[in-house]
């Protein structure tokens, strides 16, 4: 613990209720888990509602006449047709065609963008750029943090709060709410495919006051304090920057074509090495994996995946399904092995080879 | 523990070791204790010799014809004079002449240099500003490990291992050296005030041989792993970016002054916001305080700092000297009350208000 390791303005409220554990996003403190394991927490996600501290989402905020201009160099995604309060899931690559993060983009006006960002420091990838292009944006981090609700009852939970309106926000969109003298940004998103929202809190004094107005309303929705959890993001095929891919792999591996359309007619960063890429065909790709074997090991460090011997890709994130009731994993295969229902072995760290099968993402409902 | 918190090449030996904790630099793992109290670490390095794996001072690789002049562009210090075989702390700062890292830069041929760097994603700056200025250089993060061995017996160690060409090794410079088939980088160099060395491994299968290689021939000298150590460091007056500076300062701020001389010639970024605040004069400036009352809490947070009840500063690293016998930090302090000797109070979050005592830094001997 220590200054360069960020507490967030609710901190000390998840340190009151139980955190068990943090890990470092951003250089910022991400609870890791509340005295429960991640099954009980999984379990409780799935049927109720949970509140997230999710501050270390940092934003980076380009505002002023070029904003445009330099978020549509920096992703091989279209941002043109993109209207003020909306969200989109936007790819960031290098001149590679690396990936370097995977942000979700907020219109907040015409000249004004935010970019909630995966773990890595995109505010000087972008103002580096910006220098260099000698760009008329100004960019910085604001005093923005947000604060996940996510699960079945996250809806009547914010109703009870913030009103009717909020049934109107469609699935990555965002609207303006008032709270204690504040406008607050809302959007229906968030890191779990269990429905809920995402507050895009602005401040940091009220913070405290905000974590227990929710907690409050949650009470006859039996809100729990909770963190994205590993079980459900596997499961539902949700990418982890880091874990499932690193700047060595192309979007085109990790199965993001759709937002790196051949059409896009700007010149972004990377455009030519993307296109060749795309031209050869990629060499492996994301997918899913069911293994057995009873439930596996942390996932600390990948666990190799194998075809007759011959190592075929690796699995990044890998846990027991408690609903499967095998293992499941996220992982990058080979060409060739790749197809769904192909039957490969996973090596885990207990030393124990399990059979498993190639599955599409998201897992099977 | 995740893919996305990197491992080292040396993290199996830490754990086999008892490494207790890590904290996360640079997206990598920090050993942060190794069942001992920071006071037994501290004693033992300053009188022996410890192996540290500070792999997470990740090296920026920039390379080729305009490598020089992208490495002019982000810092104010000049860097025309250095040698190869030199190592040079460079501040690095953004338009707004804002830190961002304060990296050691090593000149490795006159071509290619390593920035060695503390907790920010420098890689991603220095590929912006190439990209944006259309560069002659390539960039990237090679596979390279740093190994710190600090101490007064480190140098022995390390003649016992890789001979007399140790000792020639003046400070802040590096030099060759063979290990099992593999040229190795060794600096005189490190974050402690013991003296040392750090191996900029170059490998990764290799590191635990290396380690292994170091140990046996340590045990004479009393080898112990350990890591940077927060009393000698706070004791050193050894910054730590995201501790005690961080973007919201400006070099002048630290006491940078000497690396940022009026008389640099080049046209690097956030010159004329330098000028301007040099101009001005700086608010506020980095201080030592020696402050009373028994060994302080854990400074996870600042400690703010008081002269007649007015906020005039903060702690942003504090500790217990058992040295000193008095708790030590490194503080922010606003002009008007920095002067050494000046009398102040430091609250802890014990809500124990502390008289204290500015000093300048590193702390007397």
């Amino acid at each position: 613990m220590s200054r360069r390791i960020r507490r967030t303005p609710f901190t000390k409220k998840v340190e009151e209720f139980g955190v068990s554990g943090f890990t470092v996003v951003n250089h910022m403190l991400l609870p890791k888990a509340f005295k429960k394991t991640v099954e009980e927490d999984y379990w409780h996600l799935k049927e109720n509602v949970q509140l997230w501290d999710v501050s270390c989402q940092r934003q980076v905020q380009i505002e002023g006449p070029d904003a445009e201009t330099l978020i549509q160099k920096i992703t091989p995604r279209s941002i043109a047709n993109i209207k003020v309060g909306k969200c989109l899931y936007i790819p960031l690559i290098d001149e590679n065609a690396g990936m370097i993060n995977d942000p979700v983009l907020l219109k907040i006006n015409k000249d004004k963008f935010w970019l909630s960002i995966a773990d890595s420091d995109i505010l000087l990838w972008a103002k580096g750029i910006s220098f260099g292009l000698d760009l008329n944006v100004k960019i910085n981090e604001p005093n923005v943090y947000p604060l996940a609700i996510q699960g079945p009852k996250s809806e009547d939970l914010l109703v009870s709060i913030f009103g009717e309106k909020i049934r109107k926000i469609k699935f990555f969109n965002f609207d303006l709410f008032d709270f204690q003298g504040t406008k607050q940004i809302i959007a229906r998103a968030g890191y779990s495919k269990q429905g809920g929202f995402e507050i895009y809190f602005n401040g940091y004094d009220l913070g405290e006051n905000l974590w227990d107005t929710i907690w409050q309303a949650g009470q006859k929705f039996n809100i729990s304090p909770g963190c994205p959890n590993l079980i459900e993001r596997i499961e539902g095929g949700l990418m982890s920057y880091g874990n499932d891919f690193t700047n060595e792999n192309n979007p085109l591996e990790c199965n993001l074509e759709k937002f790196c359309s051949e059409d896009n007619p700007h010149d972004f960063i990377g455009k030519s090495a993307l296109n060749k890429i795309r031209k050869e065909g990629v060499k492996q790709k994301i997918r899913g994996i069911i293994f057995e074997g009873g439930p596996c090991p942390v996932c600390a460090k990948p666990f190799p995946v194998f075809k007759d011997k011959i190592q075929i890709g690796q699995i990044t994130s890998g846990i027991y399904s408690p609903r499967i009731k095998k293992n499941v994993g996220l992982s990058m295969i080979l060409k060739g092995f790749w197809n769904i229902g192909n039957e490969v072995q996973v090596l885990t760290p207990d030393s124990i080879l399990r059979s498993g099968i190639i599955t599409s993402l998201p897992f099977p409902k």
